[in-house]
């Protein structure tokens, strides 16, 4: 890329000079190296910003990386155990030593206690218990630990229950409706229902709403098994997908929406709701690996399943298993207050210490968790070493970067949400961007999704971030996988750390990872083991995550005036307006959003004319900080416009009228959603109101703009 | 005590008024809380002590403890490893986060390659392989790690030979010539030796001289089995000793004596001797345990040993086996140039920053080494932890306390040697003192060794340092344990890396351990599953030791005036001369060595003067900066009274004429080693000449005592 090579080039010449004692500027001046200066950059400080990225890009280290991960992934370390506040210990004093400022943030949130104490059992006509623990390999040495536990999931309920059993497919609203309307009741019933389709917390949902008395989720087989573990990175039939089946209409501890959950033994006491009156879970809920599922599958007797619901195992998948057979499930799931730490680091920025770039991943996992979460973690810790580095070397960011690891995630994003609901009204004037790494690197496929103003700014990075071995830029290996040669960036949803940030706070957040082919989803397999052989066993992926982050970082950090791209929100919310109307069309509805759209274009418009003026005030002169933080402390507070207090549909927490999980399946995210739930229940006459809501978010944004486009042009 | 409750209160006092902003000296001012005040301390600076000594003792954390010992020995480490580069790093960041400067120091040094290419075998009557590695064992979740090695021993030659056998017993220079006597050669045998008695290398160095072909070496069996691993801590069949069989005349690199084996990529190359001329071992050695050894000794066919030479096993112990025995030795282990690195972190002194307190302790182990070595190395770390918190809070030392992680010391205590030829001339100049902690931490047992000027430093420490659970202090802990009430402070000697320091440098030096029962001594199970069971399972004689080096590091970093015991020198060198008397006695050796006992006597009177000088000197009035670095330089140069150019017999790299190792064992600690030598050898016409050059030593260290009595005088 033409940017990376000037930039490169301005970097070394400007190195060496620096070394002889010259001055940014004096560098610049001598050059004839035209600089393509990134969005938002005044020239002063382009010229300062090529240095820093030049000399940034050498910094991060595969050793680094490779040895972060074998430390904190060296025993099994989920949320509660003592091995994982010794990992945080480890996150904070590498962070120090890096350099930053670390604090701990204590929550005592109601959790799960860490027990296995589960079993199921095919009862009859077989007496038969099922395994529910990944074997010890040879080929694997971490896989016969002691700390490793049985299959479980977090927030079931406990008891003991026997009964007959019922497949209900994927579990999802719509299955559970079919077998609803195949007159096929749930009472009393043990429910197996196989993994993928929704979140699993909605399976167990609409199982209990139905009287079912117990689930068992499994994960089915490939329709054709490929290169199972320990042989190969997938899937076999022992390996068992742990996971919370939380479902509550806000995220976070259960106890405590909206509040932070402080420590029992701090200064300051918040109300905390009763468990009993939360709605959590009341039935027996486990997983199992698909060979125990075969077990109670092939001894199914009734009818025969639709097409559809046929899995990959070679049995054919029957609705009910009659009389003859049954099955019990037990779990003793006991539930308390229990710490959860987040380890955050702090470099403070040099000019603008309350504006805050937040890079951010879970350090909790369910076993070892070398996949997810730690390849995450250890990319942060190497990229918090690459910029203490370049902060030491003279390249202190003007902005505050924060690395944060959050504790609690895998049990319901825990960490996260009580750390924004404590510290939400410096993040509401600070925070210029989320950053999240969740499980960030396990293979060679990049990939990045982010709210509309930060899609250009990623893409702008990862153009000047080499692909390893490749010779050439992220961006150009991605576009060549691309279907038309264009990267798409996704829209962030559910399911990891950005959502307190992104859909309670209003920050604009992204993800960006590094993913590859893998089978050992929460299981007792994603280790240090699994990941030297199939997740980066060059340690590449993971310095090419933490560079690309790090410029991301680095030039939100260091930019003039903020690089949001403003005019993507004009263009994504068209885009989400025509999915609504093909969402109505596909279920029969009329919906009529003149007005909505019509203030899209009066957005458009505004965006357009913010962009230009921007552009035109880096390029006329520098700009001084003072100026610098009132223009900031607008665009910052462009993504605010989409909070609306009353939140959505029975989700008060969810304040972003722009984006929310999927209320029915949990991980997908729904694009304006208060709309698109009236549109998903049939409720066509609830929408012109929400229309209201909606056409009323825009305009504040679209004035908010114009505001800001005043204030640019008269600093000029 | 006390002095530890007046100090408690006065810090708990001083805490108190410090929150409400009172100064140490208002505090000592408005209580009557009469201070003891320690050694060498001015009233001003001993105020400001106690109320830091008082804060340090609640610091050192067994959970810190803890979480460093498991990190680091989360995988076989030995030197030479990719993971001992992990821990080395580790190492750095803990101290860095801790507040410290931390510096990696490289050399290329010559090493045997990590490789476990050995086998013994039985090859008549029967054909046998003999077992060289531990069992896997499903109590110890370590013990399968793949990374773990065969037993061998460091600086064997290589080689594959097949021989008759002889047993040697332990191997010393008496049991060879025992067999000398009785008339068996040893060549082209394959000697069998049992550990114990010497230093291993010197089991082989003797064999080697008389023409034997091999040396088996094993752990002999304990009269009665007692609380075997894994049922208990001590040794069982399976366990095998490694351990370095290297013997050469100066301590370090075999190929850099005297100046430091600088890395090859570094700007100053040094000149390296041909390893084919530094006289190492050319035959094959290896060890293996009492199970092995029982297939060996039960088929030796020979007349019977002495009484003194049957072992543990139930047979009985022979001396040769016969034709129709015989064993074959292979052992594959190519050296090379390898790099070993010390890892050292200082907090910079505030007012005399170039005198240094040092402790230290190497981090190699021969597979995870929890005790052996890193229980030191994780005591070390969280010491380094509380002196940064201490620091923090305003307590920074005056001194420079440094705390160094020494590589490669298994092979030969070689990364201490290197780094003391390199630092010779700053540590001759300012270093006060060398605390060793090799393996320091095993059990409840608390023991010391120490040159003569610290062990009253020591014994002070622990006066004030609590014993844990007991409600009373370290000290009266071990008095109660002691022969009259009386703790016995031993002697320095060989095997660690105080030896550079001691023996060639002349800096006072200590060691302070906490031992207990264990059988697992360099072996595949000196691991956390046995540390966490055996070795301080309730976490605390870990943090107990880091209090008590602290306590002694931070007296002898704040003082005023250097607090040796100067006494000491003159009462220790009686001793020693009674002891060469006795040995003499044992030879039938007639010594007269009147000189030396005349000089110590003007020794003693010159002691007791700079003593009370000193005392006088405190309690007058405080000591300014100046004074303090002159009287302070002379207390740093006592020690090195002793040092002679010349060094010892055969031995220039040793040039303290008070201690050495024992030249024909190794481990243990000979005082006043050149006229030792000269009477061990049965050679009294070199005792006069030897006697000159300790007379003119101790005439030298009466002259240094006087001056600085002088010196000290006229500032009054």
């Amino acid at each position: 890329m033409i940017r990376q090579r000037a930039c490169t080039t301005l970097g070394l010449l400007a190195l060496t000079s620096l070394l002889s004692g010259m001055s940014a500027a004096d560098v610049r001046a001598q050059n004839s190296v035209q600089i393509d200066a990134p969005v938002g950059f005044a020239a002063d400080h382009a010229a300062r910003q090529a240095f820093c990225e030049a000399r940034f890009t050498e910094l991060p280290s595969g050793d680094a990386f490779r040895e972060h991960l074998r430390i904190i992934t060296s025993t099994p370390h989920p949320t509660g155990s003592a091995a994982q506040v010794e990992v945080g210990h480890y996150l904070g004093r590498v962070m120090k030593a890096a350099g930053m400022t670390v604090r701990e943030h204590p929550y005592d949130v109601y959790l799960p206690q860490l027990t296995d104490d589960v079993e199921a059992h095919i009862v009859t006509p077989v007496a038969m218990q099922l395994n529910n623990r990944e074997a010890a390999l040879a080929e694997d040495r971490f896989s016969s630990h002691p700390d490793l536990l049985n299959g479980w999931n977090a927030f079931s309920g406990s008891g003991d229950v026997t009964g007959e059993v019922v497949y209900a497919n994927y579990g999802t609203r719509a299955d559970y409706r079919a077998l609803d309307s195949m007159g096929i009741s749930l009472e009393d019933k043990i429910v197996i229902a196989r993994y993928g389709g929704n979140f699993r917390g909605f399976k167990v949902l609409f199982a209990e709403e139905r009287g079912a008395a117990g689930v068992i989720m499994f994960n089915d087989a490939p329709e054709v098994e490929e290169d199972p573990y320990p042989d190969g990175p997938m899937l076999n039939g022992e390996i068992i997908q742990r996971g919370s089946v939380l479902t509550l209409n806000w995220t976070g501890d259960p106890l405590t929406p909206f509040v932070p959950a402080l420590p029992l033994d701090g200064p300051v006491q918040v109300e905390r709701l009763d468990p009993d009156e939360v709605g959590l879970h009341t039935i027996p809920v486990l997983p199992i690996g698909y060979n125990a599922a075969s077990e109670i599958l092939s001894r199914m007797g009734g009818e025969a399943g639709p097409e559809e619901w046929q899995g990959g195992l070679d049995l054919r998948y029957r609705l009910t298993g009659g009389p003859e057979l049954t099955v019990r499930v037990r779990v003793n799931q006991p539930k308390a207050l229990t710490r959860a730490t987040n380890v955050v680091g702090t470099f403070e920025g040099s000019e603008f210490p309350d504006e805050w770039i937040i890079l951010g991943a879970h350090y909790d996992p369910w076993g070892f968790g070398a996949v997810d979460p730690n390849g995450g973690t250890a990319m942060l810790l190497t990229l918090a070493e690459a910029l203490g580095q370049l902060a030491d070397e003279g390249c202190r960011p003007r902005r505050s970067i924060m690395i944060a690891h959050w504790d609690a995630e895998e049990y319901g994003v825990i960490g996260s949400s009580e750390w924004v609901e404590e510290y939400l009204e410096p993040l509401t004037d600070g925070a210029v961007a989320y950053i999240n790494a969740d499980g960030a690197v396990s293979g060679p496929n990049f990939g990045s999704s982010s709210s509309p103003s930060l899609k250009q700014p990623i893409l702008d990075a990862i153009r000047d971030t080499p692909y390893p071995n490749e010779g050439r830029s992220i961006y150009e290996w991605w576009a060549e996988r691309a279907d038309d040669g264009v990267p798409v960036m996704g829209n962030l949803g559910g399911g990891s750390d950005h959502i307190a940030f992104y859909t309670h706070a209003g920050i604009p957040s992204a993800g960006l990872s590094s993913g590859g082919r893998s089978g050992i989803y929460h299981s007792n397999y994603d280790n240090f083991a699994w990941f030297e052989r199939f997740g980066d066993p060059e340690w590449i992926y993971g310095p090419m995550l933490a560079t690309a982050d790090g410029l991301l970082a680095l030039r939100l950090a260091n930019a003039d005036l903020l690089p949001y791209d403003v005019t993507r929100y004009a263009v994504d919310t068209r885009t989400h307006v025509n999915t609504l109307f093909e969402v109505a069309e596909f279920r029969r509805i009329e919906v009529n959003l003149d007005r909505l759209v019509a203030s899209t274009t009066d957005l458009e418009r505004a965006a357009a004319e913010l962009d230009a003026a921007r552009t035109a005030r880096v390029a006329a002169s520098s700009v001084s900080s003072a100026a610098a933080e009132a223009i900031n402390a607008g665009f910052i507070g462009l993504e605010k416009a989409w909070l609306d207090e009353r939140g959505l549909q029975d989700r008060p927490w969810s304040r972003s009228l722009y984006v929310s999980p999927d209320p029915f399946s949990g991980y997908a995210s729904w694009m304006l959603p208060g709309l698109r739930y009236e549109i998903e229940t049939d409720d066509p006459g609830d929408v012109p109101q929400w229309e209201t809501r909606y056409v009323d978010a825009i305009d504040r944004l679209t004035a908010r703009m114009d505001e800001l486009t005043v204030l640019i042009r008269e600093g000029m």
